[in-house]
């Protein structure tokens, strides 16, 4: 009975009902956050999005006792379990912050459809590579945070006070954004050499991001090219060599 | 006679007087914007505009005539009928928008001349691949959407008042514009926690974007290495083959 | 005479003395924006700035004696005439944008350092590759400027109330810096709609220049990869025929 | 006795006590800059971090004396050497630039670490083939800042009072950083032409920046393409011509 449920829930029809659910629950959560929609219907949206929760939950139910624990053997169910689990916090409903991660269920719509879940995967089988590069990014943030902090935190608290406004302020730094109007130069008017400091992380920060995408790329090109063209590669070498030998051992007959 | 006129209109020198058309269509346009020479020669500007779009109309007229509903089939013919047709709507020499869209006829160089028309192809055939990168940034920003809205929206109706606000600001903060002076430092002021839904946001969009541009680089790269390339492989393997398999065939007969 | 005055001229001793006095030309025009070498020292700067100028000015003579209209078929040649031409203009030692100019003499040390040269010469040889996506992107703007201009001219004539003016904005906006803070937003208060026009854009401009990157891309990889390997595999596969030829041959007379 | 030090020294054990004490002397001055944990902990704080400098210390003393002055022939050594012996210069506990530059000991973590070793070697080894384009940015820069220097500094001292403000805003404008806003649009109030100094400046270094790029993917990609498949390919194509040129020995024989 446990296969005939597990098959069930693996028809075309049911997975794409629940695709559906999720769109339409994403609809509903989006007209949540419009008055005139809340005013005039705020009931029934409410209603309709409890009846989009049993249905995820009564499905991650069915797939708990369709696969027992080898349901959690596979990232994208323990991904679908911990975002309806959210809804499911006592308070979940009146907390602000919690409704509003209901809406995460929408990223649900990855793990149903295929083309999105390798896109996803592609995005994850990437970053192991690039883990030493973010590790060196973390090093040179922790780095200019405590320098930060040591040296302008005194004069500037807001931008540079504790290890944590430090972090995020070389983080907007990083992506530029009025890294020069905005805080060097008013910076530099306190500390005139303010600019030995940033110029040079700017430019670190830069090329390390820039080596990153030099990384992805190479990475996938690779990939790319492995795939199909290695393979004939390989075919016709295989057919030369052994051709080649066939007609060797051929002519070592005609010697004989 | 319907053939003659669709030679006619294919002839290299029709084909360039319409391009000569529309690039003057161009400068007169550019003139209307310029008040002194409105005041000079307005009346003027505006009859050699309605000569330029009277041009333009017999044009399509003539190849509606030679092609009949094949017109239709090529997306190039359908562009410059619907950028044409923008003039013949009623109101549209007075109504502003409309009156500005005039200038989109200039858009039809592109369907005129061979080698921008290859490159606007080129650029919508590099579409369809990234498509599922698209809709995974159309996830992304409906949910963050959503969750800034409920969020914030409150206390910042001009940023994220609405799902539409949310979705602008959002794609500001992508391209990274003013995110934290302008938006987020703002925006932590009252809700301090604020940098842990926008600094991931432009992580994910970051990362999105970089890999939409590695699609792009590893797709160009393998249509161009394969039309050259793989084609010389091909022959000198064939080759190859078939001259190992007469040698194989040239020993059989002389062990027979 | 004219060919012992070109090998003089070609000597590393002469080049490598040229190039001394372009740099040392650089550093006395890089003094003279100090007020306090000017104030010590500005009667030698200029004089030695003269000298330096008396040299540039006898050499290129000295090269026009060697080569006569030889000299004016380098692109190179033409490059270092109008750049020390641009200091004899009537006028070159008191009017200030022309003073300004005589730094551009430090250009020439591209002119005559090869790396420089091959380096300035990649980008130059990029470039024709990259004259489709030019022109689309001049239309674009072309086009973009002209309904920017008669959009929101009336309303912001500060920034579009000339064809050039919308053409600077545009380019500013493409830039990304302050589009949305600075621009887009102020301009949405007038008209709401406005977002409607400029997200476009700058989703159509970032596309091109993104392509324009790609093409740079695939151009210079194909450009690397066919000098070394393309010339090894050529010679292995012509040596692979020719052998299978010899073998076959032989088998023809063994068959005799 | 040397030899025993210098392999006592190499074990993985006494590798990784060294990068725990580094990694807890990093978090010790991370700490540092809290001022609750300094004013309930800061003696503590200050002996403990004492302790890791003595370690440090104690460590390059010892590879001094295994290695003698071989130690200096590996850059990782200096590196140590240098980041180890800036706290040991008279007022490193108390000039405050020197007590932040402490935190740099962090990054004897690349030095200790194999991997992030490796990312940060293929960094340098990157450089020098990108020297020319940053030789030619320099000219850029010294051309440019000289330049705005003298057309705009005396208007506007505070971005092009002297070579070295001119070239931080030109840095600042590279970046794109309020370029048009904070820098242009003023300076375009009192020099209506200024933009025909900045856009190209900007076009031309955007540019160059493109090409470093490039030349750094194109590069990793080749280096990455030779390790695996040309060695392959190299293998194959011996192969090829040994069996070829066997048959062909054995044909000879045959003949004779």
């Amino acid at each position: 009975m446990r296969q005939t449920l597990a098959d069930w829930l693996d028809k075309p029809i049911v997975r794409n009902a629940i695709l559906g659910v999720i769109l339409f629950n994403a609809i509903l959560l989006g007209l949540e956050t419009s008055e005139r929609a809340m005013a005039q219907a705020g009931p029934l949206i409410r209603a309709l999005d409890l009846a989009c929760l049993t249905i995820f939950v009564a499905e991650i139910a069915a797939k708990l006792v369709a696969h027992r624990l080898r349901f959690f053997r596979s990232g994208w169910n323990i991904f679908d379990f911990l975002i309806v689990g959210i809804s499911l916090v006592p308070g979940a409903q009146t907390l602000s912050v919690l409704r509003a991660l209901r809406i995460l269920r929408l990223l649900r719509v990855i793990s149903v459809a295929p083309r999105l879940r390798r896109v996803v995967e592609g995005f994850i089988t990437a970053l192991p590579g690039m883990a030493s590069v973010f590790l060196l990014m973390a090093l040179i943030f922790y780095i200019g945070a405590v320098m930060a902090t040591k040296l302008f935190g005194t004069s500037f608290p807001d931008w540079f006070g504790t290890l944590g406004q430090s972090a995020y302020s070389l983080f907007q730094i990083m992506t530029l954004e009025s890294w020069s109007m905005g805080i060097v130069r008013p910076v530099m008017e306190t500390y005139p050499y303010a600019w030995a400091f940033f110029v040079p992380f700017i430019m670190v920060t830069t090329f390390a991001v820039v080596n990153l995408l030099v990384g992805l790329i190479v990475n996938s090109m690779q990939d790319a090219h492995n795939v199909e063209e290695a393979e004939a590669t390989e075919t016709y070498r295989d057919e030369v060599l052994k051709r080649l030998e066939a007609i060797e051992r051929r002519l070592d007959r005609q010697d004989r």
